[in-house]
């Protein structure tokens, strides 16, 4: 591993840090978290007006290292780091960027894995379920910590673009920006169905115990490394993937009467990304992640009617979405902005070409890259 | 279960037969099957002339049971009793049609589960692997047992239809007709991607026993069971499934704060599925049938030209494809209708305007019967 020269669009190294919230918070279950910690980051000043604050919610596999590197010699920068740093659409110089790892999450913030306090184990499966206002709740408890009054920009991809639409419904004055990438009001039955062949592939790795694994000092990383396979395709679109593995081989030879064995570098690659997931991630907070993907509908509670739902929001919209995304396909982004039109917001919609499916939003695409820009530009005029 | 009324359109009642070859059946592989069994059914009668013959080749989860009952209260006909029948498209007044399970089915062929008899136990990881070719040997074969010196058309979907491809460019004086249905030259990397997913998932199932699961006495049901369910989901479309199940609730219910289980149709949908085929699919077979699908290549050895390959041809081909079908999309079809164009072949190519993705080729849409319809009065013409 080679050391990184700091680059000039970096945020350079950065450091999380960890608050701790002793008061319960009332969740949408019924039940309610006595006490949580939320590990958090932020990029960028905060300006004496309070008014630059911008916040990055995190998709389902994501948390609060969005940009930068925590160490030199950190192997890849935070997930977002293509959109967050100096002169990048999210740009430091101008905003002050906090990024957090969602409740249930398992990279610092109270989930599954932390110590239920009750019985002094891992919650583990008795963690609340959680739906996503729950963390639009969480957040707000943030958003007081710091004293923003109203955030400049809400943001996010995919389920992080769920959180935005929500706050923007709950909170109308909370924010002046909602920029919802890549996202959708609800996931199709195909989009449920993969999540439930995930869900079943945890739930049936004979280490899952019930959700109890760490109290068998194991993991099932069988299930979660199918998990993810499963996951990573559906976030690649059929052409990229032609173009980055085509049917080459890893090896052995395809040839009539050839023996031994025959690999595609795509089996290989994703059984690599699967392995190495399993290792990183909890089982329990997948879980957990996709059953609130699962539930969220954004107009349920405005008689299924979207245009009802957006009548209460206050802010501008910014909306994209990527060609090739079939797992959040633009039919889905245009179902926001016309139920916003329809509802009189002021929206901006950009429908990117690119062939990275849906984690073309994770990547700078020069178009993308452009728009993005262009619409934070307007983000800062109103500081 | 009750008693199925006769239909004009069925072909009936219909009874499974059995030929044995004693004969060794040399393999692409470099080994051979020293003798073996093929189950297989026929309608309508052969001609004097033997010029009236339909091969139907199976897909992936196929067999030979393709059109009729086997009992009257049999609850399902063949699964292509849509198109097989007295006045369907493949008409059993006119024509005589042979349907067989390939050698590596589990169905009554030879395969996995039969005995291996150099060990008298069964075959399991141990069965040759298989490619299409093979196929095409052993469907050769019965072509022998009825005296059949030409096929009127051989027609298949999905790996059936890459069955009859093969046909065509090795033996061409064989067949005048070949019908191509929701098929492709080669799969894609995404192709390869799920279905080493659903390998992934059958392997990692503790009781998988590296294939030797018969002799445990166990099934790896719960792995069979996830391959089949990322398949059907991969079968089906978007739309498809949302016109199907919407977010439909099994039970439970999604308000806020609401507690107890919340389960989604397709959930429960997609379990039934799995599990139902994890009683009745063997998982040696669903490995090997997978590989040979992932080995494909029909201009591999014509330097990967597919006009090269096609210019071996001499029948003329029928192609069809379904709008939404996303796993074998109408472009993988036009490569193919391309390619014998190029190679100066007479082929007709219908897109079908359908929602139900891959499985659209099981079900009698009217525009697809009608044109599958038109182009086999044309087969009959020739008789």
């Amino acid at each position: 591993m080679t050391h990184q020269p700091e680059q000039q669009d970096s945020v350079g190294i950065v450091t999380p840090q960890t608050l701790h919230f002793d008061q319960p918070l009332a969740l949408s279950c019924g039940r309610s978290l006595p006490e949580h910690d939320i590990v958090f980051e932020t990029y960028g000043e905060l300006n004496a007006a309070r008014s630059n604050a911008i916040l990055i919610c995190h998709a389902l596999s994501g948390h609060h290292h969005a940009a930068g590197r925590h160490h030199p010699d950190e192997r890849k920068p935070g997930w977002w780091d293509s959109c967050i740093g100096p002169g990048k659409p999210i740009d430091t110089n101008v905003f002050f960027v906090l990024s957090i790892n969602n409740i249930g999450g398992c990279h610092g913030s109270t989930g599954p894995t932390s110590t239920n306090p009750e019985t002094g184990k891992p919650w583990g499966p008795d963690f609340p379920p959680l739906r996503c206002r729950d963390w639009v709740e969480s957040q707000r408890l943030m958003m007081a910590h710091f004293g923003i009054e109203q955030w400049a920009a809400i943001i996010g991809g995919s389920l992080g673009g769920m959180q935005a639409m929500r706050w923007a419904l709950e909170y109308p004055d909370a924010m002046r920006h909602c920029v919802v990438i890549a996202s959708a009001m609800k996931l199709s039955a195909q989009n449920i169905a993969f999540n439930e062949i995930a869900r079943n592939a945890i739930c049936s790795d004979p280490n899952f115990h019930q959700g109890r694994y760490l109290e068998h000092d194991t993991l099932p990383r069988q299930g979660l490394a199918l998990a993810r396979m499963i996951g990573h395709v559906t976030y690649l679109s059929d052409d990229g993937m032609k173009e980055k593995f085509g049917r080459d081989l890893k090896a052995g030879d395809l040839k009539l009467g050839s023996q031994g064995p025959v690999e595609f570098q795509v089996e290989s690659y994703l059984r690599h990304q699967g392995s190495r997931f399993a290792e990183s991630f909890d089982a329990n907070t997948y879980l957990l992640m996709t059953k609130a993907l699962d539930y969220y509908d954004l107009a349920r509670e405005y008689d299924d009617d979207p245009v009802a739902a957006f009548s209460h929001a206050k802010c501008r919209f910014m909306v994209m979405s990527f060609t090739s995304d079939w797992r959040f396909a633009p039919d889905r982004s245009r179902e926001i902005v016309d139920a916003l039109v329809a509802a009189g917001k002021s929206v901006s919609y950009a429908e990117i070409e690119a062939n990275h499916g849906h984690d073309a939003f994770l990547i700078p695409i020069p178009r993308y890259m452009a728009v993005f820009n262009a619409y934070m530009k307007r983000v800062a005029e109103g500081l």
